[in-house]
């Protein structure tokens, strides 16, 4: 079986942005990385974030809003960092406290800034196949990492479970718009071990730990774990079960190490194609 | 089998929206019927729309403009028509001749009047799952057939051939959103046959005569055929080979007389919501 390595796919994905960034002659693309409050997770993809943009020679500024915030007042924020001509890309950490109502930054955030695939404008280019659109980090991760393991998904029966806005939808768009037959499962969805055993290429992205199998895998699957979670004993694992995986499937994605790695990565590219299409 | 005809399912939303109507005390709802040229096709299209909408018991008006209109003109045009109060709903005719570049209406139209759901912001709102927006109109109504004759799609297996943005793709956010587990099928599909044997609900959105035989359907499946085509003899015909579908299918829908004959029923039926919603 082939580990798809994260790592792997972040190297040339650096190789690409630098060469990109090199030729801009002088200007640094950055972004603003917004976030709300002190949530644990926010902080870790924070610095993760900024150390990823760093290292592919750009620049990332932290603006931080106490958890209290008005709504009235994160707009002005908001407002202020959007029209910023000195910010080439904004990612923004969700959910917001409920005191603000999420469809506000959506519907402000300048689709050509929206590193993350937040607004309405780009998950309508990503839904209708246009090519010139954000997709959310996460599932472009996942084509990202197909790619660079030259794993062609036309034509293959892709099997993804998991209906979210940041990973399931989007990421069966951009599927089918590289020639994938894509099949979405999810909580109500019957017999999903069958639906899965069709798969070419099985991509869990529920959220719960160990949901996939080895029995889910026919021989030969690919296997992409979009899950990040903790399990009983406080360890990071992903949605897929690995006991056996290994010898059933024709490559794997790990947890850690794999799609998640590349969600940085992949932040850095957009804020990359953002700054060099303005 | 069960023939799902367009007709009762019209009728019932004639009901529903007659209903509404009366109850606005005066108010008409009001459509602006917008084409460019003379296509046969939309003028026969238009004829339906302008008579159902009567028959419903509100009001279209058609806006019609030369073939070789500027794109400067048709904007100005069309902003006036999009701005202008006394209209509730706008059906726009596509595609627009090549010197109208197609996303400048998309973008323009007010999306709360935008009753064929060609505007970015209703597109991700059915990308979303979200209930507010407008889908397009023949992906709705068979959503529709399908509500009228109690064919409930959760936990169901749907295969949809054909994923434009008129129809495939909207309408299989619009069965995911109903709980189905829906894959969807296209050119590149490989065996497409043993896909549409997968399906408890078959639908052929591919727009090519006979692609769906009796043999691509196994006992007991709904076939719904989306397909509006003239074949060899100048006949109106579905994507669905009819011969032999009878002895298999549990339920299927006729061409001429099935999806297209709710299409307009639908439209309407937007209308009278774009106008409750003022």
């Amino acid at each position: 079986m082939i580990l798809l390595k994260g790592a792997e796919v972040s190297s040339k994905l650096k190789a690409e942005v630098t060469a990109v960034v090199s030729a801009m002659e002088g200007h640094i693309p950055t972004a603003a990385i917004v976030r709300v409050g002190e949530r644990p997770d926010d902080l870790s993809y924070e610095r993760n974030a900024m150390k990823k943009i760093a290292s592919f020679g750009m620049e990332a500024r932290s603006f931080v809003f106490p958890e209290h915030i008005s709504e009235e007042e994160f707009e002005r924020e908001f407002r202020a960092i959007n029209e910023n001509p000195e910010i080439d890309g904004i990612l923004l950490f969700r959910p917001l406290p409920s005191q603000i109502d999420s469809r506000l930054p959506e519907r402000m955030i300048d689709p050509r800034k929206d590193l993350d695939g937040i607004s309405p404008i780009n998950s309508a280019k990503i839904f209708a196949g246009e090519k010139d659109g954000f997709a959310p980090c996460t599932a472009e991760a996942v084509m990202e990492i197909l790619k660079a393991y030259e794993i062609d998904p036309a034509g293959k029966r892709v099997v993804v479970i998991g209906r979210s806005m940041v990973v399931g939808r989007p990421l069966s768009m951009l599927l089918l718009n590289a020639n994938a037959t894509v099949t979405i499962c999810h909580t109500r969805t019957k017999d999903l071990r069958a639906v899965c055993r069709e798969a070419d290429i099985l991509v869990a992205a529920a959220g719960k730990v160990g949901m996939v199998t080895a029995e889910d895998v026919l021989p030969g699957t690919v296997v992409i774990d979009v899950g990040i979670n903790v399990d009983e004993n406080g360890k990071l694992c992903g949605d897929v079960k690995w006991d056996g995986i290994e010898d059933v499937a024709s490559a794997a994605t790990p947890v850690p190490g794999g799609v998640g790695s590349v969600t940085t990565a992949v932040l850095a590219k957009h804020l990359c194609m953002a700054a060099a299409r303005r």
